[in-house]
């Protein structure tokens, strides 16, 4: 069965534990980072006991599970039903976009979040997390089956984005990498052999001030798991403890203009005109995110045999 | 006066020292990262003597002085002429354009890169790369006479492309991260302040096979280091040893198409099929890289009183 990785401060001091219902059982390893973690300490994770589990989870403050030194990868346009809504057509990403967040972008799941002065037009995007568990030697081909042997566990991911940074300039690395853009966790969820075969029934769902934005299954990924880690292999190094953000399903504030409006922009509109009508509208769209707001994003199999908790995110101003 | 900082293995064992013309004196240090190195031994790095240097450059094999643990951040679009040459207008990037290449992309100043057996557009960028010395505070105001304290020096950063997959893809993570596609170096080149001043005076030549392809001066750039570092401050933690490529000038192998076929492609054209015809006429443009190729490549003030050496790759087979 699942078992899941807290990292939490206790007296100032960042600590791993394993979580047993409310309580926590701490682990006596140092490990600065997720990575160490994994690589150093993996049998002891799975054997600790529930006997062991002693702290109450509100009495200590959380830290992401996933620490600063490691890699934050990135998957876009990977599910059907956003890049519908974004104006997109699927046959023109005949490839698995790829970019990266800062990793001073990540955050624990209960941490406020400030809205930059400059961001107008602020949005979520929930998304399951993969957390390596080994290097992955160049050239290696991942199946459907092999996902134990490469990944430690998965965990929630809100790529919080400016899309009036990221979309007008292109390249999304700056529009989601301001600090406090990446909650994850509440912990990372190390799962069986026989639970990584599950991933596709994994229920993502994302609400705002209580009303659901987002309601859809992994399943719905274009790329899964096995086909990037084969994929990002090729390319470059994946290390323990590195962060894929596998991509967010429909949902998302940002939308495409309709029919009308996309002739006038792609004909009769400079870049500089198109990028401030799009924030203009934005300005005026009330599913942006503004200071005040409460974000709650979870992720788990319907029968609730996997749960990979509840992040709860308030907006909050500079 | 500047000093020139060389990572190297002697029999398997990685080594830092300082280089005095063709001689290194070894340092010792356990410093595993850049960051380590420059955060703890800043007044050795500048204390060794000429008379420490014994081992000659011929015998070692170089490193990258920049190591895999650090930040890789890139700007694009930052010079006028490079944007003019790729078929666009500098008013359409009122911005700075900010991407991340992979670490383990970063390789040697004279080894080898292979081409992957996909890749058929392979493109060269020589840029000047920038190493932080400090932890940047978030918000921190950087003046162009404040590059002293927040950064160590200098070297040479060859931002190598695979067009063919960097441009159809959007976002330029993938296309940039090969492995061995971030040949940094040779050495990491310590400025005085007095020197940093001159950094717009650095002249970049890249030549391949003896033909001269880019030769611009640094002053051309338009978001210089400190707007630069300020801006990327408010944004991320940026912490000692990373890296950052401050983009490239005029003379890459890929050219923006003429206006006939500009104009064809913009409105008879669909985006997959643009792409195909972009990667056709790519095949049959001579400048792009080949394996068999040697790319040669410089920085440094006309009056040689900054060196910061040259990188010699040769393009090869998988």
């Amino acid at each position: 069965m699942s078992r899941t990785i807290i990292r939490y401060a206790e007296a100032g001091t960042p600590r791993w534990g394993v979580q047993f219902g409310r309580l926590i059982a701490p682990l006596q390893v140092d490990a600065p980072s997720t990575g160490e973690l994994l690589s150093g300490h993996w049998e002891l994770l799975w054997s600790v006991e529930a006997a062991q589990a002693t702290v109450p989870l509100e009495r200590v403050q959380l830290l992401p599970p996933v620490t600063r030194h490691q890699q934050f990868i990135c998957q876009g346009v990977n599910y059907r039903s956003h890049i519908a809504e974004s104006g997109l057509r699927v046959e023109d990403f005949p490839f698995n976009t790829i970019f990266t967040k800062a990793p001073s972008s990540i955050t624990a799941a209960d941490v406020p979040v400030v809205r930059p002065a400059h961001v107008q037009l602020l949005d979520y995007e929930i998304e399951l997390g993969l957390v390596l568990r080994h290097p992955v030697p160049a050239g290696t081909q991942v199946g459907p089956d092999d996902l134990p042997r490469w990944l430690a566990g998965v965990t929630i991911v809100n790529d919080l984005s400016a899309r009036d940074v990221q979309l007008p300039q292109g390249q999304f690395y700056k529009g989601k990498s301001y600090r406090g853009f990446g909650p994850v966790g509440p912990g990372l969820v190390l799962l069986t052999p026989q639970e990584w075969a599950r991933w596709p029934d994994l229920h993502m769902r994302l609400t705002v001030n209580g009303q659901t934005r987002q309601d859809a299954y992994c399943t719905e990924m274009i790329h899964g798991p096995a086909a990037t880690i084969t994929e990002l292999a090729a390319l470059q190094d994946l290390l323990p403890g590195d962060l894929i953000a596998t991509g967010t399903p429909a949902g998302c504030a940002a939308r495409a203009p309709g029919k009308l409006a996309m002739f006038i922009v792609k004909h009769l509109i400079s870049d500089a005109g198109k990028w401030r009508m799009f924030i203009g509208k934005g300005r005026a769209n009330p599913a942006y995110l503004r200071p005040g707001d409460h974000i709650s994003a979870s992720i788990r199999t319907d029968d609730g045999t996997i749960d990979l908790g509840e992040q709860t995110t308030a907006i909050t101003a500079p």
